[in-house]
């Protein structure tokens, strides 16, 4: 296995074991045993569980954006309107399927690790920055061709948007029901998208 | 210490612990080394750490409900819109103070334990519960006098409200900034408890 791809594994090792763990109950052995490589190679691709927890989750992210969040908002089929709101409705049923067990990565790490790790907050906090900027994006198109109104800037309709979709995540994945999400769906596109 | 006041005592240790640690990096041992307790004593009153956890994160709300959201909600000198936007504003406050460290720690459990542990995820569940159900009374009286609108129901504005304000105090956490909070005030009450 060369260095690029025992990277790969162990990224891949890490991703699975955070989503089920969470970031702190994670340990460097239970990635390598899973990655089925040396400790010496985490170390040296890495150098700490941080650094590590830093490049999972922004690959975690990378493959959001590329896979799901830009399928949608690039859609030209779509309006921008029913772009934003076809990807609530896809990540819905992603959530439902895997039963609002793993939630948002991004979200989980948050919460665990960013006051105890300065490089993780400020990753997420890059991460939640390019996401945003991609729904901002979005709502200035659609408010380019009248299907939302202009009173409030796009990059805080943006904010707001993110913020009550990650609390939405959060809830449903207390009460293991889409009540919150389909509710998230619903106000969003009456109150927060609205013209 | 009496068995009453030892359980206390191992509660705020736990509420401090896991404050600043999350609930997977918070061990027994801390929590009986800060107490200073022996382990037998954790265990007779708790059992396990999935009970305490369970316990601390219902004595966190409990106390937050008197201390916090009763002042608010229970104020007759405001109207009630103007109860639900000053308790909003209350918490940023005390978020701002604490540098947006800890944020809440039902959110926060939910995110860390909610697939790990059935009790705890009910727990939580029911403490949202009853959050959106103080949330949904004050709402109720303002649509009643016409504060806010009656186009969407009490119960749901309250989910929806709910569900924005664990995101803005996680977006919080991410940038360690009030703007997330800010905003979610502002629009929550342009927005969602509007006439």
């Amino acid at each position: 296995m060369d260095g690029n791809s025992s990277r790969q594994v162990l990224l891949r090792a890490g991703l699975s074991q955070m989503r089920r763990h969470g970031y702190n109950a994670t340990g460097v052995q239970a990635i390598i045993e899973q990655a089925k490589l040396p400790k010496g190679s985490f170390y040296h691709h890495f150098g700490s569980k941080e650094r590590f927890g830093e490049e999972v989750v922004a690959a975690y992210f990378e493959d959001h954006l590329n896979r799901v969040l830009r399928r949608f908002l690039d859609d030209e089929a779509l309006t921008p309107r029913q772009r934003l709101l076809s990807y609530f409705a896809h990540v819905t049923t992603l959530l439902k399927k895997d039963g609002f067990a793993c939630g948002c990565l991004i979200g989980n790490l948050t919460l665990e690790a960013a006051d105890t790790s300065k490089r993780i907050q400020q990753r997420v906090s890059m991460i939640f920055a390019a996401w945003r900027q991609a729904f901002a994006g979005c709502i200035a198109e659609a408010q380019a061709v009248g299907e939302i109104g202009t009173t409030v800037a796009a990059h805080e309709l943006a904010e707001f948007l993110l913020s009550a979709w990650e609390g939405a995540m959060l809830r449903a994945k207390a009460d293991k029901t889409s009540a919150p999400l389909d509710l998230f769906q619903r106000l969003a596109a009456e109150r927060i998208l609205s013209p």
